[in-house]
């Protein structure tokens, strides 16, 4: 490769894909040519990156040709099937999507935590996790680097567009069926307002939770909860570490939040935890509830960083800690852990 | 005593009140008299139950003489100070506030979990527990009753309600406030939507999720984390149990849910837990994720019981279990609890 290389951001017309864009318009720009691919559906479109107006092309082996990096930002059956074509054809990609985080070939990367896992990849693919994993994975690695994770139980609190613009308009559509009525207070009133709307959605969500996020996997167990454990194994280097989630969606646009246990080979101290979590690149500590200082989703939406509260020591166990996590689930959850990968193999091709 | 026992409500004019004279109006009577007292702001209101309109008095001695038994639903202030009064004077008091559930010589009560402790009352007070414990504790107590609880984490999904009808109206008017529009994707704007409509929350709960609920203790543990341990602890009958817990609100108006990890002495399966769950009283297992049976507050709000679901063995430890519990925390939570102290204590007194 000569000069700067060529970047492919596929799926550019997503609600991912417009973080993307944002993204690149603010970062040190690292890149030559980028294009911009999609279904042959929405080809055509012009969207602006840098600055620029530019067309998106249809997502062709052709369009692909020349691609140094690609970032593709779609749903998994278009990434299993369109990753190792670009593969093939010399482009390194960086994805997204659930189709090869499981896959041992393929790195799953993090920055802030295994950057170094980035640089061996032997389909040429390197894998993006999920947003509930990424909310969580940056303050957790930090803890593990200083004390030794040895157990995690999750209880998460995610927004509704993890699901896409649908889930974002269906509880829009929600809060205005419920807004300005006595709902809440009796059996079935919700589930009436709300009517069919209840979108991607077992169950209707404004002045609602729901225990329920992804596909039914073995005995009970979701495929987002198994997602979680198997991610933050990976991504730790820790086979065997006991992880165990549940996870609820809420009636948040964006941001995920979690409620995180975590038990560590050594003693904690709320106070080393702090230093630790005080000096973690991606990490902001938000942490003194006598002056109402603690993350929430309203208040860390649009924000890089994982946001970071409610530190506490476990009161029954020296090595126990308690968090409350959040961070933006469309960008560290997903455009922005995406980028940072493709800019890291970006600065090791112009190396 | 001759004749049934005299009951008097006191606090009757507030919300949990109101869930009180519901439901003894729909119980087996088993009430002589019943008087409603109340601050003497609101006495001489009329409110019905059992069929009868009924006068509220104000709360004094004299008001207090030839009651039985008195089930107080008011703030812990009013609680410390007329429990003591009532009980000098020959009552015997059922306490939903949280004035006396640290008191040894007050025994904490659930009845489906552990009814024998309301016979002995040195103090001639029995209380009820909070809210959020009482989310849990009876699926958990049925549990434990088989398997021996040995640890349990908790993170709770809190709705509003149990901030009285302030903390309704707040979450009400910022629905209002965030209907309609596309706010919840920009940092801040859910912030400037709800403006100073934050009621008697730390932030905004329209489109939110504020890990905090309570007072501040020491540590950065809230006044209602260190509840749901002292109060577990003191109902089952294990001083020493781990019990950690993380309290969440979220823009739900009636009904608490919560995630709970627990670890037993022996080891379990999702089928023999079924069968203690389906079986035990007060709780009613609803699982079958395939068929979107899992519970939900806005389906269980305005029931009894405590509803169970998504139940799972932990997959890195046979000796663990993770639920969702959910019920509502005006009746079971609240006044339904206490009724049913109160009901168990006349049929003693009458016996």
């Amino acid at each position: 490769m000569t000069g700067r290389p060529t970047l492919a951001v596929v799926g550019a017309t997503g609600g991912v894909g417009a973080v993307m864009l944002q993204i690149l318009s603010q970062h040190a720009d690292v890149w030559g040519d980028i294009k911009l691919l999609a279904s042959p559906r929405t080809a055509g479109t012009k969207l602006s990156v840098r600055g620029v107006e530019t067309e998106v092309e249809a997502l062709t082996e052709e369009a692909l040709r020349g691609v140094d990096v690609a970032v593709f930002l779609v749903p998994d059956d278009v990434a299993a099937r369109w990753a190792p074509l670009a593969a093939a054809g010399g482009t390194v990609v960086v994805d997204g999507s659930g189709a090869f985080r499981g896959d041992p070939e393929v790195p799953l990367v993090v920055p802030e935590v295994n950057a170094h896992a980035a640089r061996t990849r032997p389909r040429s693919i390197v894998a993006s996790p999920g947003c509930t994993t990424l909310s969580l994975i940056v303050a957790v690695g930090a803890l593990h680097a200083e004390f030794g994770l040895r157990e995690l139980v999750v209880s998460s609190y995610e927004a509704v567009s993890a699901e896409g613009q649908e889930g974002v308009d269906a509880l829009r559509r929600q809060t205005a069926l419920v807004a300005n009525t006595k709902l809440g207070t009796h059996p079935g009133d919700v589930r009436r307002a709300v009517g069919e709307a209840t979108g991607p959605f077992p169950a209707p969500l404004a002045l609602n939770v729901v225990p329920w996020s992804g596909a039914l996997r073995e005995d009970g167990w979701s495929s987002e909860e198994m997602g979680i454990r198997a991610e933050t194994r990976k991504i730790l280097g820790l086979a065997d570490l006991p992880v165990t989630a549940t996870c609820v969606r809420v009636p948040v646009v964006t941001a995920h939040s979690a409620s995180v246990h975590a038990r560590f080979e050594q003693e904690i101290t709320v106070e080393r935890a702090h230093e630790t979590l005080a000096t973690a690149p991606g990490v902001v500590l938000f942490d003194n509830p006598a002056a109402g200082d603690f993350p929430t989703p309203a208040d860390v939406v649009g924000t890089d960083p994982t946001w970071v509260g409610r530190v506490r020591r476990t009161l029954d166990d020296p090595r126990g800690l308690e968090l409350f996590v959040c961070g933006d689930n469309l960008r560290k959850g997903a455009a922005l852990n995406s980028a940072q990968i493709a800019e890291a193999i970006a600065a090791e091709l112009s190396a």
